[in-house]
């Protein structure tokens, strides 16, 4: 019987425990022995409960117990999460997390002392909640050169996003929508500003480099600024509006960057709706593979835990190689970037031809009903010069009392 | 430096040796230490090529050189694949194989003869091409009772339909073009009527559950009977009609079968198109994830067979403990399956809606103009009662000289 300590009882930590009792026979089977919930930390006491028993107020119970030789670690934040995780691999013990801001703030140092220790840290459900996406990457495209990671990586606000895209919702309504289901949170700031998505892909990309990435240098814009009206020409573009975190891997760098994307309904994260997330993998030989599933939820993200919990206790005795090196990947400045971009300007576009003509050439126009506005979305340019040619459309623009309303990059 | 032999040097196999050249650095890293393909076996002598020297005739050179420890097999086929690689793991070598065939067939036999030598029969290639679905099953949803799986996994036939779809091709122009793409054989039957498919459920299915499945009992009905206007009646239903493999374990037994599906427009299938596959995984905690990408290609899939080299690379010396047993597997009768069904109907509607309703109580309509016949989309039923009601149906339309046109199953 393997001994597992839980380090938090809340959705995703009780959802461990859930999924370890009700799958047990199954789990057994796989590892071979049995695994047994031997201590709960948490705050609270939970009397009266199945767990009351289990819980311990007091870290040190967990980390001096020989007998427990893998932790759970489901607090989320860094403190204590950091030093807690810190002290249990240090004293010998796997760890697994379904903690993203820890493996982004201290993944390289946790990793290396996984290694010296020769124990494991996982982390799975840190990204894409239940969806199987960290483990394929070092255990299923091996032999493959990452080039592109892109990812709807946050429930909430792809869950907002599709309100706003299938109903012609605004964005405040879909928010509390949202929020009234449980999905977004009081305050919100995390997931609509991106900053959930920026961690999650820094993650992604250090375990495509095998180097450490910054998320703090990572280009992160939010979905605030996406109205219904971009949808509404979304629409017309047959395309959607999704927010994701991207990375291309050229050479020694890598462009990456969290914003909003336009995407062609051809494309495999197009069909991606509500609290789904989905993550697109591109390798050099094996072209593109999609990744689908719930990005988020008390039992998908709990199986994603068990899963390293299970990886673990068949290697009690042997560090799997995962993760990073403290070798940096430098962040590419995002002007050498090349993409398309969505552009929407006041006016009428009859008497604006000439002007976006001679800036951005041939441009795919879409006017709509009703709207003193129109829309164009570029051919494929470096960031660099669409921002050149378009600061050159603002200064004309400007001079004739019309601006430019929005821009959104968009797939290639 | 591990020395591997290639038996079958046509498109995956020479796609094998170009992963396995091209993208050598990260090999060599991931695995410890370098991997050089010793010998090619081909009828061929690829004379003037670079890998003449590589090139035996006999496969005698390659079982009886100690020094190789990972066979590749992509000849395909049952006669020599299953002689070959059966005398393979005989010898104490690993076997990677893109064969399906082989594994629906041998695989039981294969596998077990894998653990008594302590050395793996890995196969992942042989499924879904590229995707990674064989090791996801097995490295990444470890501890979840997998309750479907549902997948499209030929991209001959999901080209062939997409063309229909979305280009309202018929069958016979959708099929020449396929072929005159490479995509379809000459002689396509094992694509266009579901054996492809229906070894490849087998194969998931059997990794799902651990118990063997045979093929020959999963009930397998081609797509040549779906026309371009069964794609009228299933734009109109906001659907699209797909080539499945299906498997609904429940309990001791499973429901499995191939045949044309209708799929509604949210579910993650619908935007699989062209020769791409997708494999939905439904967990009983997880709930549905989705694996997508190229079905086919030739480096896509050496990309999986190469997945397989390294991770029996790292295990020289272990038998990883994958795949099934022989204890079998019951296929379930369809008769107790439940599912809608979509049924068309020759005469007006209007002429037969007492009887439509009579029969199958409120179903969807759907009446295309200019045909004189419609169309009606069930509620999920039992197969036998859906059977019985479909019965009496077609006693009461012979009498008046009407028939039934067409049915598909849908999703429910």
């Amino acid at each position: 019987m393997i001994k597992v300590a839980i380090m938090g009882y809340g959705t995703i930590g009780s959802g461990v425990y859930e999924v370890l009792e009700r799958n047990q026979e199954i789990l057994a089977e796989t590892v071979g022995q049995g695994i047994e919930v031997k201590y709960i930390l948490d705050l609270r006491d939970f009397e009266g409960s199945s767990v009351e028993k289990k819980i311990v107020h007091d870290f040190s119970v967990i980390c001096q117990d020989g007998e427990i030789k893998i932790v759970v670690e489901t607090m989320g934040g860094l403190d204590p999460a950091y030093p807690f995780v810190k002290a249990c691999l240090e004293a010998g013990k796997h760890v697994a997390t379904s903690n993203k801001a820890l493996v982004a703030a201290y993944g390289t140092e946790l990793l290396a002392i996984a290694r010296e220790k020769k124990v494991n840290f996982m982390f799975e459900a840190s990204v894409g909640g239940g969806i199987p996406i960290i483990r394929p990457l070092y255990r299923c495209l091996m032999g493959e050169k990452i080039e592109e990671i892109t990812g709807i990586l946050n429930g909430t606000t792809n869950f907002i996003l599709t309100k706003m895209d299938k109903e012609g919702a605004s964005f405040e309504w879909s928010l509390k929508e949202a929020q009234a289901l449980g999905y977004a949170e009081r305050n919100p700031e995390a997931d609509v500003e991106g900053h959930d998505t920026c961690r999650k892909i820094a993650i992604l990309t250090a375990m495509a480099t095998g180097r450490e990435v910054d998320y703090e240098e990572i280009p992160t814009e939010g979905m605030t600024g996406i109205t219904d009206t971009d949808f509404r020409y979304a629409d017309a573009l047959g395309t959607s509006i999704k927010l994701v975190g991207s990375s291309r891997m050229e050479g020694n760098k890598v462009y990456a960057w969290v914003a909003p994307l336009m995407i062609d309904k051809n494309h495999p994260l197009y069909a991606v709706n509500d609290v789904y997330n989905g993550i697109l993998v591109k390798g050099n030989m094996i072209g593109t593979t999609m990744y689908y599933g719930s990005g988020a939820g008390k039992l998908p993200t709990a199986s994603a835990v068990v899963a390293d919990i299970v990886e673990e206790a068949k290697h009690l005795d042997s560090n799997i190689p995962i993760g990073w090196s403290s070798q940096k990947l430098p962040i590419a400045p995002m002007s050498d970037a090349v993409y398309r971009y969505f552009v929407r300007v006041s006016g009428k576009y009859e008497d604006r031809r000439d002007m976006v003509e001679a800036v951005f050439g041939k441009a795919k126009v879409v006017e709509l009903e009703g709207l003193d506005e129109f829309a164009f979305l570029t051919a494929e340019l470096k960031e660099s010069r669409f921002q050149e040619n378009l600061d050159i459309l603002k200064v004309e623009l400007t001079a004739e009392y019309e601006k430019v309303l929005q821009v959104i990059r968009a797939d290639r």
